[in-house]
Order: C-alpha cells, then sequence, then structure tokens
C-alpha cells in the first residue's frame, strides 16, 4: 500500500514549467538532480510533439503519454485540478501528489473545491497526498518529488511535516549536518491521506528506523492512537505538535485549517500511545539522531566521562534533572582505573581523565567502563584543551563503539577545534550534542521508550454494574429537558456502576425528612434537589452540620430558599445525607476531546480543585497499570493519599477502582461528555462520593 | 585597578619552555600568535646568556630581567611558586596570574601550599589570578596569556570561568562562532582575586558591555550581591552556576573545592542582584549574543514575522511559555501591508508573508511593522524555501535595523541554505537563532532585563520594635543551655517585633489552668512547654479543642506523659491558648544559607508544608516590593489569600507586614540561625501566629 507514492518506476509532473522559478519546474529539476532512476513524463497544456522540457519529452495530458505512469505530482492552478484528476482517472493512475495551493488553507469556497476533489478522487480509486504541500522525497529511491530547495542524504528517519516551510527547514538541516532521511512527507491538508496512513505504512517500511513528526492537528484521533501504538511498539515516533497557546492554534487554524483540540489532550495522548513528544525543532532532531544511530540504554545508570570538571559538573546536574542516574562503578573497574590513569583522576561519576587526558587515556577509560555491568550507557564529555587530541578521541570511541551493546552519547564541546571530530563521530553512528543537558535528554528519552517497549499488555477490566439504572435515569433527565445532572441523580448513576456514594434520601415532605433524620441518627447535610440548580452551595442551597433538631427549620428555609429561584415543579426534593467523616478529598472526573474523546482525571479534590490544579490525566478506556501511573503522577494529592508523618495511608485501591468504573461508565455511555465527582472523600478503609454532577451531548448517540 | 592585568606593558612568562606541548611553551606561543603589542620576558630557571625562546632573549629568574615588567604568568610547578612570589616582590610586580595546578583542588597539603601563598603575597602587596587557571585575555589588547587553545575575536563580551575546560569550550566556540570577546578570565582556585573583584573592575569596562560567567560557588555570598547589584544596573550580567544538583555538588567541591551553598540561594541571590541565570551554555551564549548586540526592549508586546506558518505557530507558542504578548498591530499598519502584501497573507501576529516571499516583501513589512507604536520588538523568522533569496533577507534586515530603536531578533531555520544569511547578519549585529523558542527565550530575558534597569530605589523598612525583649529571652535560653526555641518564648519574641501571636498563657499548676480558661471562655489548645520536646504535635503534647470543662483532666494528662518524657526541671508549665478561628494558613520563616546568610520564606502553611511545597524565597533584609513579589509569586496560597468565588480576600497587609518585622528580627540577631511561624493563621481582617520556633547558631555572636 502507497508503496507507488515511494517507488514509482515513472513519475509524471503535470504543470511541469519551462520558466524557472516556477513550482513545476523546480520539481523537474529537484527530480532529475536527485537522480530519478524512472522515467519522467512532463505535462504541460500547452506542449506539442516537439516540446522539451529541461530536455525531456513533455506531452499536453496525461492521457496521451504512451507508458504507463505510477504515480502524478500535481502543480497547476486549483481551478484545474479536478479535471487532472479525471486524465489520472482515464490514464489508470492511483497515487496523486497534489502541490497545488488554494484550497481548504484560503477559505470557504476552497474548501468546497477540496471536498469535491476528494469525492472525485475516492469515485475513481485514487489516492491522493495534499493538497498544498511541498512533495515527497524518497532518498532510497533518488525520488526528490518535492519543490524543496533540499536534497537530504539517505538514512532511517521518516519525516512527516504538515507545514512545507518547517519541511523545508528540517531538510536543509539534514543536508547541511549530514542527517540521514529515509522519507519525507509532506502532509499539507490531508484531504486524503494523513498522518495515520503514512504511520501504518511507515510501521512496516524497512529503511525506516525512526519517525519524525511535526503536526498542527490530527484528524482521526482515536485512529491515530491505536496506530501510533503499534507502530511505537516496533520503532520510535518523536512529534512536534505545535499550538500548545492560544496564539499559536490560532496561527495553526488559519494555516492549514487545522482541528486543534485542546492540547494537554495531545500529550495525553501521545503518551497513551508512547509518542516522544518534542518541544522544538533541535529537540526533535536531537531525538531523532540518538534513536538512529544509538541502541536502547538498557537501564537508567549513566556513567559521564569527561576531561573538564566544569562540564562534568553541568552533565550530573543534567542527570538529575532528567532522572537519571550516576551510575556506581563496581571496584574492580575502578582498580583498573586507578592502575593505569594519572594519580589526580577522578574514579567517581563522572570520571575525569583530566585537562590534559589523550585519546589514549579515553580508550583506557571507556573500554573499562564499557565492561561494567553498572553502567548502562556512557556519555563522552570533551572540551578541547591545548592538551586534547580531539579527532583521534573520536576515532577512539568509533572503534570501541562496535563492540558493546551499550549505549554511547557524546557531548564534544566547543566549535572549531572539534569540528572534524564531531563529522567523524557522526559519519561513524555516534551523535554528538553540543551541551550535556542536551545528550541527557536524548539519553533519558531512549531509555523511557526502552521502559515503554517492555511494558506489560494491558487489559482493560471490567466490573459487573447496572447499565439499565443508568440508562433509565439518563433517559428521564432528558425526557424533563435537562442536559446536566447533579446531586441525587449524578450519585444514583454513580453507585449504579458500583462506585461508593454518601448515603442519599430524597424528600418531599416534612415528615419524610424527620423520618429520615431520626434513622440516620447522625450530623446531616440537607441539599435542594433541582435539575436547574447546578453550584448549590454557591446559590446558599447546601446547609451542613445539622442536627437532627436542625431538621425541621432547615428544610422550611430550603423550600423557602428554592422557591424564591426556581418554578415549584423544577424542584425534585431536598436531600439528606450524613456528613461523612474526615478523610483526603480526591476529584475524579472524565471530560470530552473533539480529536481524542473521553479524557479522564484524577486530583486533589475539595473547593479549591482550581487554585490546586493538581490533576493527571489519562485516556480512556483506562486500564489499571496507568491508573497507578495516573494517582501516582499527581504532586500533592499522592502523597497525601500516602499519609504524612504519624497519619495512616489511605485507601488508594478504592480511588483506582472507582476510576477504572468511571471509566467503564463513560465508555458504555458515550453521550456522557463530562462527569465529575467531587470529593471522593477517602479514608484508611474505603471512601465515598459525596457529590456528583455530569453533562451529556446534545442529541442522540 | 587590576588595570596590569589586562592592558600590561610588558609580560614575563615564568617557566616558559623550548619543549613543545608543556603549558609554558604554549602561553608563550599564545601570547606571540596573538600579537601581544608589548614586551615578552620568557623567564627559564636553566637559561643562560644565549637562551632564546621562540625566538626571544629568555632570563634565569626575574629579578635578572633588565626592564620593569607588569604582569607575571607562573607555570612552574607548584612547590616553586613562592620562591617566584619572592621574586615577584623583589622585582616590584603587583599582577600575577598563576597557571599552575597542584594547590587547594587536590587535597589538605596543597591548601596549606594555597594559603602560604596568599599571605606571602597579600604581606608583598601583590594580587593573583589563581592558581590553577587556564589564564586571561584581553581581546583588545591583543593580550592572550593563556594557553587555551583559542584565540576569540574582540568584542564586547567579558568571560569569567570558574572551569579551565568548560573556558576552552566556550573560546573555541566564540572563535568559531564569531562571537567577539573582550575579556577571559579563568577564575581557578580563587586565593586571592575572585568573581566579586572582577565584577567590579568590568563594571567600569568601557569595553565590555555584557559579563557573562561560569561559576561553581561563591566565596563572598553578601560583596557578590552588592557589587553585582551595581553591575547589572549598568550592564548585563548573566552566569551559569553549576552544582544544581546533589551529584553535581559533589563534583564541584572535588573539582575546585568550592564552597556550594544551598543552590536554591543562588537563584534568590541572582534575582535579588539582577543576574540573569542561564541553565546551559548554549542558553549563555544566545543570551550574550542578544544583549551584545541588540537594545533592550521596551515592552513585552513581540510581533512575529515569518514566511511558513509552523515556524510562527511555534514562535507564537513560545511567547506564551514565556510570558510575552503578540503584538496587535494598529489598523494604520494592517492597511500599509494589505496594500503592499499578496491577498493571502495573514496580517495578524504572526504576520505570515508566505513561502515565496523574497526579501523585497520583507523589507514592505519590516518598515510598515518598526514604526507601529505598539511593536516593542520583532522576530523574523525565515524557512528556506524554494523562492526564498536568504542573503538578501538578511542584508534588507541589516539595512533596516540601524533605522529603529527597536529589538530585532532572527530566526533563520535551517542550516546549508541559510548559512551566508546568518553570517551577514551576525557580522552587521543582528544574532540568529535556530529555533524560535531560543529567540523568544533571548527576548524575554533582556525584556525583564529592562525592568531590572527601571526598578524603583528599595528601601528597607524599619519598625519600632522590643529589641532587649528578645534579647533578654534569647540570652535566658542560652544560659539553660537551649538554642532551639519553641512554644511560649518563640510567640513571646515574635510579639516583641510587633508580630501579632495567639494570646499564650503559660502555668504552672492546676488552679492557674482554671482561671486562664475561665477567663479565656472559649474553646482551648493546651500545649506542654519544654525547650526539650520540639516537635510537640508528634508526641501527643498537643490536645486542641477543649471546653473548659476538659481543663483539669487535660493538664494532668499533659502532665503525666511530660513526666514520661522529660526530667520534671525540663517542664517550664503547660501553654494554653484559645482556638482561633478559622482562616487561611501560611508559613513565614527565615533560614541560614553558608553563603548567602539569611533566606526568607513565604508560602502555604499547615501540616502539610512539606507536601504542598508552595514556598517562595528571597533575601534577607526584605523591602515592601520584595515583600508584595514574593506573596506573588507562590502559586496556591497568593491565590487563596485572594479568596476563591464568594470568598473576602485575606488579609495579605498583615502578612507583609509580619514578613518585615521578621526580616527585621533577624537582621537585628544574626545569632538567630532559622526561625518558622507556622502556621500564621490569616483572616479577612488580621490574623495570629500560632505556632513559632527558632534556632541559634552555636557560640556567641
Amino acid at each position: 500500500m502507497l508503496e507507488k507514492f515511494f517507488k514509482p518506476d515513472s513519475v509524471a509532473v503535470v504543470g511541469a514549467s519551462i520558466k524557472e522559478m516556477k513550482l513545476g519546474n523546480q520539481i523537474l529539476e529537484n527530480l532529475l538532480k536527485g537522480g530519478f532512476p524512472g522515467r519522467i513524463f512532463p505535462i504541460n497544456a500547452k506542449a506539442d510533439s516537439t516540446t522539451r522540457i529541461m530536455g525531456i519529452k513533455a506531452y499536453p495530458n496525461l492521457v496521451e503519454v504512451p507508458h504507463s505512469i505510477d504515480l502524478a505530482i500535481v502543480v497547476v492552478p486549483s481551478r484545474w485540478v479536478p479535471s487532472v484528476i479525471q486524465d489520472c482517472g482515464a490514464k489508470g493512475i492511483d497515487s496523486v501528489v497534489i502541490i497545488s495551493a488554494g484550497f481548504k488553507e484560503v477559505g470557504e469556497q476552497g474548501a468546497e473545491l477540496e471536498s469535491q476533489l476528494f469525492k472525485l478522487s475516492r469515485n475513481l480509486g485514487i489516492r491522493i497526498l495534499g493538497p498544498n504541500v511541498l512533495g515527497i522525497i524518497d532518498a532510497h529511491h533518488h525520488l526528490n518529488a518535492s519543490f524543496a530547495p533540499a536534497n537530504p542524504p539517505p538514512g532511517n528517519i521518516a519525516f512527516l511535516s504538515q507545514s512545507g516551510a518547517l519541511g523545508c527547514a528540517i531538510l536543509d538541516k539534514a543536508e547541511g549536518e549530514g542527517i540521514g532521511l529515509s522519507k519525507f512527507i509532506s502532509l499539507g491538508n490531508k484531504a486524503d491521506l494523513d498522518e495515520v496512513d503514512f504511520l501504518a505504512m511507515l510501521k512496516d517500511d524497512a529503511e525506516t528506523d525512526v519517525i519524525l513528526g511535526y503536526l498542527e492537528g490530527i484528524g482521526r484521533g482515536r485512529d491515530f492512537i491505536s496506530v501510533a501504538k503499534e507502530v511505537t511498539s516496533r520503532k520510535p515516533v518523536i512529534m512536534i505538535k505545535a499550538g500548545r497557546s492560544e496564539g499559536g492554534k490560532r496561527a495553526a487554524s488559519s494555516h492549514t485549517g487545522s482541528l486543534a483540540g485542546q492540547d494537554e489532550a495531545y500529550d495525553v495522548a501521545f503518551e497513551a500511545s508512547g509518542i516522544i513528544r518534542a518541544n522544538s525543532l533541535r529537540e526533535a532532531i536531537d531525538l531523532a539522531r540518538g534513536f538512529s544511530s544509538q541502541p536502547i540504554p538498557q537501564g537508567r545508570r549513566v556513567l559521564l566521562l569527561t576531561n573538564g570538571g566544569g562540564a562534568g559538573i553541568m552533565a550530573a546536574d543534567a542527570c538529575e534533572q532528567f532522572s537519571l542516574e550516576l551510575a556506581n562503578l563496581e571496584d574492580q573497574t575502578k582498580e583498573r582505573l586507578k592502575e593505569k590513569l594519572p594519580q589526580d583522576s577522578s574514579l567517581a561519576n563522572p570520571v575525569d581523565i583530566l585537562g590534559d587526558a589523550k585519546s589514549d587515556r579515553y580508550e583506557i577509560a571507556l573500554e573499562a567502563i564499557l565492561t561494567d555491568p553498572n553502567v548502562d550507557g556512557v556519555i563522552v564529555l570533551l572540551t578541547p584543551q591545548s592538551g586534547s587530541d580531539e579527532d583521534e578521541t573520536a576515532s577512539i570511541i568509533i572503534k570501541i563503539c562496535p563492540e558493546t551493546k551499550k549505549t554511547i552519547l557524546t557531548c564534544f564541546m566547543g566549535q572549531k577545534k572539534i569540528k572534524r571530530a564531531v563529522e567523524i563521530l557522526r559519519n561513524n553512528g555516534i551523535p554528538n550534542y553540543g551541551d550535556p543537558e542536551d545528550a541527557i535528554r536524548v539519553f533519558e528519552a531512549m531509555f523511557r521508550y526502552g521502559e515503554w517497549l517492555k511494558r506489560p499488555v494491558e487489559v482493560v477490566k471490567t466490573f459487573p454494574v447496572s447499565k439499565s439504572r443508568v440508562d433509565h435515569i439518563l433517559n428521564e433527565s432528558i425526557k424533563e429537558g435537562y442536559l446536566e445532572i447533579g446531586g441525587e441523580r449524578a450519585l444514583q448513576i454513580m453507585k449504579a456502576y458500583g462506585i461508593p456514594t454518601v448515603e442519599n434520601y430524597l424528600v418531599k415532605e416534612l415528615d419524610e425528612a424527620l423520618e429520615v433524620a431520626e434513622r440516620l441518627n447522625s450530623s446531616l447535610a440537607m441539599k435542594i434537589e433541582s435539575p436547574v440548580i447546578s453550584h448549590k452551595s454557591d446559590t446558599g442551597g447546601v446547609l451542613l452540620n445539622l442536627k437532627p433538631t436542625d431538621v425541621e427549620t432547615s428544610f422550611c428555609k430550603l423550600r423557602e430558599m428554592a422557591k424564591k429561584i426556581v418554578e415549584d415543579n423544577r424542584i425534585r426534593g431536598i436531600s439528606i445525607q450524613p456528613m461523612v467523616k474526615e478523610g483526603k478529598e480526591v476529584l475524579i472526573g472524565v471530560s470530552w476531546d473533539d480529536v481524542f474523546g473521553h479524557l479522564i482525571k484524577f486530583g486533589l479534590g475539595g473547593k479549591y480543585v482550581e487554585i490546586y490544579r493538581d490533576v493527571s490525566t489519562k485516556l480512556v478506556p483506562l486500564t489499571p497499570s496507568w491508573t497507578k501511573e495516573m494517582i501516582e503522577e499527581t504532586k500533592v494529592i499522592s502523597k497525601l493519599l500516602k499519609g504524612v508523618r504519624e497519619e495512616p495511608p489511605s485507601d488508594a485501591m478504592e480511588v483506582e477502582e472507582a476510576l477504572l468504573r468511571l471509566s467503564q461508565l463513560v465508555c458504555d455511555f458515550p453521550r456522557i461528555l463530562e462527569i465529575e465527582a467531587n470529593p471522593l472523600v477517602v479514608w484508611e478503609k474505603g471512601g465515598v462520593v459525596v457529590d456528583a454532577r455530569l453533562r451529556l451531548r446534545n442529541g442522540c448517540s
């Protein structure tokens, strides 16, 4: 599938031009300069039987080409594109790259044309990349069907870009810095083929070991996640997702008309699918260089080898920042080093072989260190000092490197004196980073990816629940015209899914209230039940810490108050609950993201939720292992649950189960857009939801 | 002062050698290669009347040189250094750079030698840079008295480095990337001259506009701050402070034997003195390039100009991340742009002049944008696309740049195609950054520095207090043998400085207790008062929410309990307090840092302080404006004090005053090492300290 986009035997350029600076001209030039081994057919409406463009015979249209064509590159003005697609159909071409702009990105009319184009191609069985793309490159097949002014060397990194301009920047960098690419795909408007299609294809591409992507928005969120999960189980995927900020989002939507969704959801989705999110171009390229050339570290124990104290200290700082461990060398290794290194060398980690270290000292140290079982990887630091032999040291490293399965990254710092050494390293599969932080960040990401590869199989746990009860309550509320549900009904829904809730008695009359109070024999809470009063405590509709003797006056007070705010038939009654004993207050909830669907949240609960913002978020359906991670991830509430000083720990298992049941609830009822329990009060043993609310999608589902 | 270190007329190299690869040889070579315009005297003990080193007449010792010598560079083995210093004295040389290693950094014996050296030089009136340094460079004076294998071009950035190795890396980078330096100073062991001396000197150095530094530790913390404050009022100071982490600190102390102090204290001290802290070499150099060539922005409103949507989006994201504003162009400017730019251009911010933009379009846009009063600075983004003319665009930018006082930074992205353009920009005072984030980070730091320059004069407020009362309590406690003071005494100390405290009655006998209880007529707290029980609540020594009828049994219970733990004569009695009404619980306190002295803290209080970690820290003495900032800076408690939803705001003024008074207390009593009030309960009006403790320095002061 998609084979002909990358390995075509023949390519037609529709809109090829003799005029320089025209895109059609540039694409043809790139094809030729790139050394495309197959046939090339320039198509120009004005061509006659003698026309040649850049020395190649041209044709007035696709149909008149007397050979079969695998791939068509279209660069004619947007209004002519549909007729070219018709020609493709007639000619039996099923793979088309539409370079032309002037579609969705320019407004409504363009969007109309684009959707027309899509329908047409679908009918004709044609797959389209574009419109509004920079083109496509397969460096191994010598296919450069793009108008990028660059020709990257072949390598094992595939690069997908939603921005043509950034594509140009990265291709230029790849060419300038010798970063080898397998394929480059400019995604553009994604009328047909999108990141999901190409990810799926790259999964099995033998020429690609690492996938790098720049995205502004994803169309098919759930498909993306399931495909990405499969891909990342085989090879690393590094993504830049731009449009984090409001300003960035606005710019993105005017750029490629992307549906952005909440940026936070991308973090969650990338995490769930094992994608490594990069925050800048440099970070992305740094990562790609590491992943594409070095083995994944089997642990987090890093050894720092340096010829300068300062560099070692900065690297040690970075290790802590990125939660890596400084490896402890075995005594035996230290002995070996002590024997052969100068006396003043430091054999702790960082291992400092001193400013006058030449390559031989690096060799001695590396050979000893790499055989030490306590070391998972090495960062070799070098500052160009007067005695340093940078090039020789690089040569030593590349000689030793193939003998080990451990991760080796280098950090030769400086510029002029290390230039050649960095080239030697790079050409032999050792990525060099200019700053210790960068090398360590890459190491950490590689380690984390290794953990991802080793992760256990995820199993979604299902509990026996009362689906019909929830169905009934939802229908009842919808029938009454309410899409927001709070109070007693929300608690009932939670309860139907086995989430523990506070005892709640809905009463209509005073004598009922008194009867309940007597039965409960406890300090009480009383709340107005009305679907139109959503924030009850803000409107005074909640009375707390009542004694049984307070019930009568409280009942009347609440009823009076309710009558002032809403019509009588909108009051369902008054809820009476026992006051729950103190515990840790947590929040559990689910929200909706337009791209990725349901997101589940856990955090510190109570009335100051918005202030503390101690929340972690995962994708639904939730699995037991993600649930544990979710709780662990919070900064404050995870520690509070463990118990502070003399406190006993709270019942985290109860919280985990509640989260899993909540996940099951929204999976069973996709019409629930949002649901929240706050607080869920957790004790040493057990816990209860005290208040809850939910919101349903408008329309049926 | 220190003039002769940088602008000597004559230099002697003591330890000059004919052997290549010897440091003495390399320093001489650097002096010659650097084109030093003055006289050079190689000194070598074995020299006779015919000896020449690198063609220059050599002498067996300093004394025999028949000319005056301004600066001596010493590279002989450490044990011979003292006698060289003697010679310097005899010869009247008062400026000496000691390159030689083998002092404090190698252990006790070396430290001994170093202190001997220091005393000797002090007696002889000699100032020493070193030992264990890379050397010193004055690029304008063509003085390269270092063994760094680099020769940086002259410029306006001075660079101080505690690490010789990192010095080499930066010098190599400076040379390779054309970053101009005024001076380079390797600080080494800082036996005599240190960062404080050089900062003071660089303040008035006309050749230096920006100071860049790498430090591992500071010796004279308070001096550093006061000098740094003066310097940063004139020119920006950018510092890397390595050794943030435990691992890094360990490595640092074994490296130059630095006294590290708490890393957090460096953040506080740098902030207080207007120093910009850089987290990596790259960041430091990025900042230095921006500050050294562009004007300080007068506001935070940034205009992004781009030829690619993706780059614009990433830049907009970065603006939000670094709290900059996207400038809103005036309608008039937009009209001007609309007239002259292609129809599909985006005139919002980012201004997108499209992928086929050539230099003329950049020119049109820049000219309009730079005259817009809503714009404080511009980031010019360029991705090398097929139609781009990178070099021409660079030329346009450097043509327009001198006509404006606004900050212009560029972000030409890529490598090969932009290389020449980046050089054109750099050579004309426009720093280019490879990633939008980097440019924006620099812009933000420059903006922040502009705010620093505009800051109001700081005035320390002093309150009338009872110093003698505190003196008395401290002496009493010290006399009893206790350096830790809690409970009633700590509250008394706070009270003596006008910090509101809860009413507290210390009673010895039951009848006194009953009397107090009757008078208070409130819910009560009772606490054992003993200087040996510091964490009372952990040991059950605190009883809360007592009714007056509980007093008798509580009194007996506490007394029994106390007797079990401590001897009778160690119990001062029992404190009785009224329970205070609920409020926001904050913490105020002061801790001690070995480098910078007293640090004052404010944060969320209560029993979960360690969990929330919502604390901000400043230097003592605190000023009113720093106090406000300190409260603002906290993430949670600042918002809680403002009141959430229907809540009224709490009395922040009360907190501010308490902090200022606490600052005054520790300034008046430097023997207080630590003091903490937690909680200070704050209400809508007023507040009280409920519990406090302090710790005194061992020995008198």
